[in-house]
């Protein structure tokens, strides 16, 4: 009889779909899927759902895959209490789901955010293999952060730890969905820079292809194409967004001293438009001590599996260091 | 033959005079003493006239003590290294202490700066007793922060990390020693406090017993003083600086999450004029999931021992771990 392939499985709860798959301690991903999450219906059916794809595909790999924990990313989640509490965009209230999974399919659970979990497998499978020390920025519609001290996450007294997206960078600036105002993500952010668009749009008489675009249409995508095309206004915002992440990173790092700063989610799409200014930014301000210390890079996780891949390494973490 | 006390050493290394004293691991200081560090002669003769007396202490107290290990607090001390580097107010250059310590004196030796040796006594014997995640705010000449998590000091990558003084909280604000300009304890430390004082006594009519002091005399004594006597400007001196620590605080409370913030130093001498408006403005500028879940609260170190207990707080940290 043959070995079986030791797997844990990865799932990421998202506000519209939820993707999982089985991942071995390599990074490679087994049996992907994804299904609808529909928030707006009770969240037995949505687990139930989940399990009858899950436990199919564990009983028809059964010859060749062992699963032997679960790891879940979810937003809101939280570390120490197994919970998703008032989680944005999904409409559950508290969930304790780390209780719901195990109903199941009674294995090794842990849950954290989507943000920690994209640190903890960009530590194990892609740019940040073999750092301690580091802080994965997630530049999605928001901006999600998870923090790596040691080696480990920082989840805080709560949980709650690494919102660096709620880190307040301008007195009375945008509004935020948190219901503050100046918070990082309303500037760096795929939402931030369509909102720096428009307000550049409003500021200046530049020409730009962008004025023939509604807000509800533009997209982040639609800002880097006309930056690649040289539009001014599309520019300006990359700059500008650039700008207010690279200071509020030269601030993380007087509190954090990583070795890495990276990059990940749909903005990090634009490459060098984004980079560029972050990095010459983050660079100006940093404290003279941490100058020439700090690299700003890409993740080098895969974009389909990588919020897969997170929750998989969050599990693969508990299993190899004993806590699970 | 009666079992000897065993004790550790710290030294606190200062700008001006260097503490010393034996500690016990239930805080008891024995033979404190202290020394001019004149930081203008030759490192060497430092660090001769230091242990010089030390042995001596120690070979009078032979018969009760038994020291087991050293800590030393310094102005960027290196924690991995063990070095000082470019010491703000020494006029040493680079100084390998953990070396020269040990050619006196060949016990384990730790350093680290003197901010992260007051969060190491405030956990071991002071106000974050129990405490695995809180951050101390030493308000001094300048700002000195360490912050822990998990029960361990956060160094970061090179050692450095914690250095929330150096926070840019206004862009283009007020020239700071470091070159840079709006760092928090350009504003928030005993410092900052008087150079808020002349721009209030700069920018109003209002009356003040202030007016009559030069920027050179003033001392934060002196504006806590006039506060208590219902001074306007040192009283709004007070507000403001509240504010910008406290805004401040709710940002270092986005990374991370700690169960409490301590406020250590010559400022906090000034009781609820300084915590007032730092706890009202923490609070109201934190994310809605933190209010209500921070503490601020004044340390519990005894002002002449801080720094000595502070130093042997990191030393029985080692020993304790097992790391040394």
């Amino acid at each position: 009889m043959a070995v079986k392939k030791k797997v844990t499985l990865g799932i990421d709860i998202g506000g519209t779909n939820t993707a999982y798959g089985f991942v071995d301690q390599e990074g490679t991903i087994y049996h992907q899927g994804s299904i609808p999450t529909r928030a707006d219906q009770p969240v037995e059916q949505f687990f139930e759902r989940l399990f009858t794809l899950v436990r199919r595909q564990l009983q028809q790999a059964s010859s060749e895959l062992e699963c032997v924990g679960i790891g879940v990313g979810a937003p809101n989640g939280n570390y120490y209490r197994g919970t998703i509490e008032n989680p944005p965009n999904l409409g559950w209230q508290d969930v304790n789901v780390v209780e719901m999974v195990r109903k199941h399919l009674d294995l090794p659970t842990v849950l954290t955010n989507d943000a920690n979990a994209a640190a903890l497998g960009e530590m194990k499978f892609g740019a940040a293999r073999g750092m301690k020390h580091f802080i994965e920025i997630t530049l999605g519609t928001g901006l999600g952060s998870g923090v790596v001290v040691d080696g480990k996450v920082v989840y805080g007294h709560d949980g709650f730890a690494g919102e660096i997206g709620h880190v307040i960078v301008e007195r009375n600036g945008r509004l935020c969905g948190c219901g503050r105002r100046g918070c990082l993500e309303t500037y760096a952010s795929a939402t931030g820079i369509k909102r720096t668009v428009f307000e550049l749009l409003g500021n200046s008489n530049k020409p730009s292809r962008l004025r023939n675009m509604t807000y509800e249409q533009l997209t982040a995508k639609d800002i880097y194409q006309a930056a690649k095309a040289g539009d001014p206004i599309a520019r300006e915002a990359f700059e500008f967004t650039g700008r207010v992440l690279g200071e509020a990173l030269a601030n993380s790092v007087a509190y954090l001293s990583p070795e890495a700063i990276i990059l990940f989610g749909g903005l990090t799409a634009a490459g060098d438009f984004i980079f560029r200014p972050t990095r010459k930014y983050l660079e100006e301000n940093l404290l003279s001590v941490y100058r020439g210390t700090v690299r700003v890079i890409p993740s080098l996780l895969p974009e389909g599996g990588a919020a897969v891949l997170g929750a998989a390494a969050l599990i693969w973490n508990e299993l190899n260091s004993g806590r699970k």
